[in-house]
C-alpha cells in the first residue's frame, strides 16, 4: 500500500525508458484532497540539483497537488537545459492531471552531469498519469529505485481513523543533513502545512539525519510529506508527530540495512554526553572512520580505533575516563583495557557500540554500516 | 644515510621481539651535539598515547639527547602501567648512554589498548645502545616501519657545509592535524630551538599536514627535528626553511606512495580560493569522500561525486561557477558538463584534480589515495 495507504492519494509506477536496465523508473503521486498541504526537507548540500532547486519554490506556499520522481539520471550540474528539462517535467504533469505546475515536486536520482531525455520523461509521465490508481502504491517504490536491492515502504494506520504511509530509495551517498534518499511521506490525517513542516524536521532529526552510511551528502536529497485529509480525522498532535516519526525510523533502518555492500548494522550509542549535540558528533566521529568500518567488516573489535575517533572531536570529556563496550562487552574503562577482546563476537549482522563519555546526561544513536569489498567493487565498477 | 647524514647523530635499529614477525622493532637515535636543540609537532587527537604524554614534558625545555622508538605496540589507552613503561624506558636510555631522562622522547606505534614488554623493550634498549653508529641510518628506518612496504628516508646536504636527514614511517590513518606517522629529522646546522620550532611547524603545515589518505587521526603522531650544530655552520634561516621543507615533502610523499592498499596517487589542487583555509577545506572534503575515492579506483571520472564533495563545505563559491578538470580534461565548467568524461585517462598511477572555485586568489594542494579493495582487506584482516 505506501503512499496510498493514506485516503485521498493515487500513484503509479511505470517504465519510461531512462534506466539502461530497462526497469521502472519514474513514479507520480497524485493528492486528491480535500486538502494539498505538504512540507518538504531538502538536502543541505551547496551544490543543488535542478529539482531541489524547482521543488523549493513550489514548497514556499505549503500546497502540493502532485510529486513525480524519477531514477535514470540526477539532474544535477546540467545547466539551464537541465533546469528547463525539470520545469517542462511539472508542467507535463500540470497538463496531463489539470492541476497547476506550481504545486507539482519533482525528484530525481541517478548519475549527476548527464541530461535527461525530456520525451522520454513526459512520455512517462502520460503513462504514469493513466496507470493512476490507490492499489499502485507498490509499483510507485519500485520506480524509484537506483542501487537499492529492495524497495523500501512503510505504514502505520491509527485506530483514530488516518494513517501514515511511505516509500524511500537510497542505498549510497547516505549521510547527515539528511541521510541522503528521496522519500514520499503521504497521510490523510487533517493537518495543515505548518504542522506538518513542524512535524517532519522533528522526525527527520532523530531518524535519517542520525544515519550515517558512508559520510557522502548527496545533492538530490528530498523527503516529502504530503496530506490529503480525506480522514476527515484531525489527529492528536503527539499521536501525529509519533506515527510519521516511526514511520521515517522504519525507512531509515530499511536504507541502513540495504547499503551498498554492507555486511553489519551498526548502532553507535553515545551515552552520558554533556549536550545531544556532543552525542551526534562523536557518533558521526566514529560512523566515518574508515578504520574503524573495516575492523567491523573483518570481525575485528579492534577499539582503539573507536577512541582515535572520539579524540578527533570537540564533545566535552576526559579522554582517560570513556568506556567503550562492544556489544555488550565492557572493552576498555577509563583509558584502559577491561575484558578480553576475544569475548567479543562479532558475527552477527547487528553491531552495537556504546560510547560513555561520563560528561553529562545525554546521548544519541547514529546508523552506520561497515566498509567492506563489496562497497568498493559497487562503487568504483560503474558510475552512479 | 637518512638520520645520520648530519654530523653528530648516531643511530641503530635493532630486533627487540615485540612484532610477531620477528622483523627490527626498535630505533635509536643520539644527537651528540655539541648542540641538543630540538622541536616536536605532535598529533592533535585528544586521545593521545602514553609516549606522547611523556615526550610533551621532554620538548618543554627545547632540548633532547635522544630519541627511540618502537614498532610493535602503541603503548595507548594502556592506563598507568602504559606510562610506566614509557618512563622506564626513557630511564634505561638514559641509564645505556649516560644522559638525562628528561632528555629522551620516546615514540611508539602499533595496535592500540595492548601493554608493551618491558622486558624486551629494556633489552633492546641495551641492544640499540651497542650498536650506534654513524652508518645505521637505515637500519633505523626500517625498525620502526609497521605496515610501510618500505622504509622511508630522506637527505639533503647544503653547499654551506650543513645537512638535513630523515627518516619516516606511516602507511595508514594518514591524515590531517597532522598526517599520521612517526618522522625524526636530524640536521648538524647551528640553529637553536625557537627557530627549530618555528621552522618544523611551517614545514608540517604544508607537507604533511597536507596528506590526507584515509582521514583517520592516530593517537601517537609525532614529528621531531633535532640539531646537533656538529656542522657549526649557522645556516641563512630561508635556506634552513627550505631545506626541512624539501625533507618533510620528500618523506610526506613517500608515506603517500606507500599508503595502504592504494592504487592511485591523487593530488587535488584547489585553486583561486577566497582564502588558503577554503582551498583546504574543499581538498579535504574531497579526498575524505568515500564515493569519489572508489571511483578513482575504477578509473572512473564521476566529477558529480568531486561537486557533491565540495559542496558540503563552507568555503566561499558560487555553486554553479566551479570548474574541475581531471587530468588536464575539463569536465565541467560553470555548473555544466563541459568535455566528454571519456577523454579522460585514468590508468596511470597519479591522478590531478583541479577544482577552480573562482572566488578568489589562493589555493593549495591536498594529497590522498584512492579506495581499493587491498585497503579494506589490509585493515580488515588483522588489528593493528
Amino acid at each position: 500500500m505506501t503512499v496510498t495507504v493514506a485516503k485521498g492519494f493515487l500513484a503509479a509506477g511505470v517504465k519510461a525508458g531512462l534506466k539502461s536496465s530497462g526497469n521502472k523508473d519514474l513514479a507520480l503521486v497524485l493528492n486528491q484532497g480535500p486538502l494539498k498541504a505538504a512540507a518538504v526537507v531538502f538536502t543541505t548540500n551547496r551544490c543543488q540539483a535542478n529539482p531541489i532547486i524547482w521543488s523549493k519554490q513550489v514548497i514556499s506556499d505549503g500546497e502540493v497537488s502532485a510529486i513525480v520522481l524519477n531514477s535514470g539520471g540526477a539532474n544535477c550540474y546540467t545547466g539551464p537545459q537541465g533546469f528547463q528539462t525539470t520545469h517542462a517535467t511539472a508542467e507535463k504533469v500540470a497538463e496531463v492531471l489539470s492541476i497547476s505546475a506550481g504545486d507539482v515536486l519533482v525528484c530525481s536520482t541517478g548519475l549527476i552531469g548527464e541530461q535527461l531525455d525530456l520525451n522520454k520523461l513526459t512520455n512517462g509521465v502520460s503513462a504514469a498519469a493513466a496507470e493512476l490508481s490507490a492499489e499502485a502504491g507498490q509499483s510507485a517504490a519500485e520506480a524509484i529505485m537506483t542501487t537499492d536491492s529492495v524497495s523500501k515502504t512503510a505504514n502505520l494506520v491509527s485506530s483514530s481513523g488516518w494513517s501514515v504511509g511511505g516509500m524511500a530509495k537510497g542505498a549510497g551517498m547516505l549521510a547527515p543533513g539528511l541521510a541522503t534518499m528521496l522519500v514520499v511521506i503521504t497521510t490523510d490525517a487533517v493537518v495543515d502545512s505548518s504542522q506538518l513542516d513542524k512535524t517532519l524536521r522533528a522526525a527527520t532529526r532523530v531518524t535519517f539525519d542520525r544515519l550515517d552510511s558512508d559520510g557522502c551528502m548527496s545533492t538530490n536529497d528530498q523527503v516529502t510529506l504530503m496530506a490529503s485529509g480525506a480522514s476527515e480525522v484531525t489527529p492528536d498532535p503527539d499521536e501525529f508527530q509519533a506515527a510519521v516519526t516511526a514511520v521515517c525510523h522504519d525507512l531509515a533502518q530499511q536504507l541502513l540495512r540495504d547499503a551498498e555492500g554492507s555486511s553489519h548494522d551498526i548502532a553507535i550509542e553515545v551515552a552520558n554526553a554533556a549536550s545531544e549535540d556532543d552525542a551526534v558528533e562523536v557518533g558521526r566521529s566514529v560512523a566515518r572512520n574508515n578504520l574503524f568500518k573495516a575492523a567491523i567488516y573483518g570481525n575485528d573489535p579492534n577499539w582503539g580505533r573507536i577512541l582515535a575517533a572520539v579524540g578527533v572531536t570537540k564533545a566535552a570529556f576526559d579522554p582517560y575516563d570513556i568506556d567503550v563496550e562492544i556489544n555488550g562487552i565492557s572493552v576498555s574503562r577509563k583509558g584502559q583495557p577491561d575484558l578480553s577482546r576475544d569475548l567479543v563476537d562479532l558475527t552477527p549482522r547487528a553491531v552495537a557500540i556504546r560510547i560513555s563519555l561520563n560528561a553529562g546526561t545525554k546521548s544519541a544513536t547514529i546508523y552506520t554500516n561497515d566498509l567492506t569489498h563489496e562497497y568498493v567493487t559497487e562503487n568504483s565498477a560503474y558510475s552512479s
